[in-house]
Parts: C-alpha cells; sequence; structure tokens
C-alpha cells in the first residue's frame, strides 16, 4: 500500500469539506500499519494539502506557528498510507509508515505514560536518544 | 483486563499533570481493544476525574455545554480498559470496550470517510440506523 496523492481539482474540494477550527486547525491522530497509535497533532489547509498531495506527512506546529514536516530535524519522518475524516469532519485519522520513533522523548509512540492507581507510570523506555535525533535538548 | 479505578489522593494528583487548554479541555482518542480508533472527543477535568474514577466513558460536550456520559442516550457505552497520557500532557488515548458503535451515524467507528484522488468515500455502512439509537435524528 502506498499512497496515492491527491491533485487538484479533488484536492481543493477535499479541503473545502474540512471543519478547520477558529485557529484554522484540525487534528489529526497518527497511527502505523501494527495500529499503534503514535501521536495526535495539528494541520493547518496548507499542511493538509502538502500532506495529500505529496503524501509526506506535514503538521502545523502551533508552538513555532509554522509547517512541521515530520521528521525534517530529527530524520524520523512520516509517510502516509492512507487518511479517513471522522462524522463531524472535524478530525483526520492518517495511516503512516513511521521511519524511527514519533515521539521527540526518542519513544515509538508520544503515549507512554499510563493512568495508574498508584500514579502515571511509563510504559516505554525510550529506543533512541533524543540528543541524537535533534543534536540539542528537544522542544516539542 | 478491566480497569481499576483511580482514587484520591492519587485522582488529584493525576488530574493535576493535565495540560488542560484554554477552553479547560483535553482530547481524548479512543481505541478498541482490537487498536480499532473508534472517535476523538473531549474531556474537561470534571469528565475525566469521573471517568477515570468509575471506569465508564465520560466527555464533555462542547455543543452541548456540559457533560456526555457516553451512551446514556444510545445505550452505546464504552467501558474502560487501560488510559494513557502523551509527552506534551495534552491528549489521552483510552482502550475502551466499546458497545455497539460508537458514531453517531450507526458506524462502529467515526472515522468512516477515505480521503482519495477522487474525494471523500464512504469506508463502511451504518450498522444500526441511528433513529433506533436516538428515536430522533441525531445530532453530534
Amino acid at each position: 500500500m502506498s499512497w496515492k496523492p491527491i491533485t487538484e481539482p479533488t484536492l481543493t474540494n477535499l479541503l473545502d469539506q474540512i471543519s478547520f477550527n477558529e485557529q484554522g486547525l484540525i487534528s489529526a491522530i497518527a497511527q502505523d500499519e501494527a495500529r499503534e497509535v503514535l501521536m495526535l497533532a495539528w494541520m493547518n489547509r496548507e499542511a493538509l494539502s502538502e500532506t495529500l498531495s505529496t503524501g509526506r506527512v506535514c503538521y502545523y506546529s502551533r508552538s513555532r506557528g509554522k509547517l512541521w514536516r515530520k521528521g525534517e530535524s530529527s530524520g524520523q519522518e512520516q509517510h502516509l498510507l492512507s487518511a479517513s475524516l471522522d462524522c463531524d469532519t472535524d478530525c483526520l485519522l492518517l495511516t503512516v509508515q513511521q521511519k524511527g520513533v514519533a515521539c521527540h522523548t526518542g519513544r515509538r509512540s508520544c503515549f507512554y505514560q499510563a493512568l495508574t492507581p498508584t500514579g502515571l507510570t511509563n510504559l516505554t523506555n525510550p529506543d533512541v536518544d533524543p540528543t541524537n535525533l535533534y543534536g540539542t535538548p528537544p522542544s516539542s
């Protein structure tokens, strides 16, 4: 399975059907082929347009206020396999091929803290040292 | 696997570690035991507290402006199996036992519209007639 790029005029037509929020964003859940949920991030219209037309996942970083081509600094790219939209047209589910780890802490998935009767418990340890991903301590 | 209720003082301690957004909400992804992503919804502190202490999933309905005990009108309840928090502490991943369907359209998952080169394509048909879930046409 590989991504079939979405081109005009379908691309604009699809983007027009998305309910971006008041900040112009839509949430996107990334899940891998084994259905492990890796992360949730946000896209603006430009990021989603780039993602759908190239198959290389691009988010919008709310903290940096700009497009975030996943893996551009860490090499941990996401390649799109499929994408679906929910019933409210305000959330996307992406199936991705994750190169390496998704989380900036060096873990495969960002959801590594279990909520338990004794508090937060780490479910996994980092697969890679985050300083090897970014060279400097990571920010989210 | 069944949910072990989280009680005080751990409950308050956990809730204090959550980064609720400026509206006092956190996003929550619900995934079933087969790892199918069913839906994304929102919780406020009260909804999350109730969910963690009872094991019955309770969201906050942004459209209705009140707690939304999933299944309270449709019978399609969600029972919590596990919960984890992401690295930014602003998104939850819930593993749930879904009674019936999660989507108000009568489908198992809310993510039923594929984004394809020819536009939006329905991946699934309703398992149940939504008028049988609610008696009246559903609102989200």
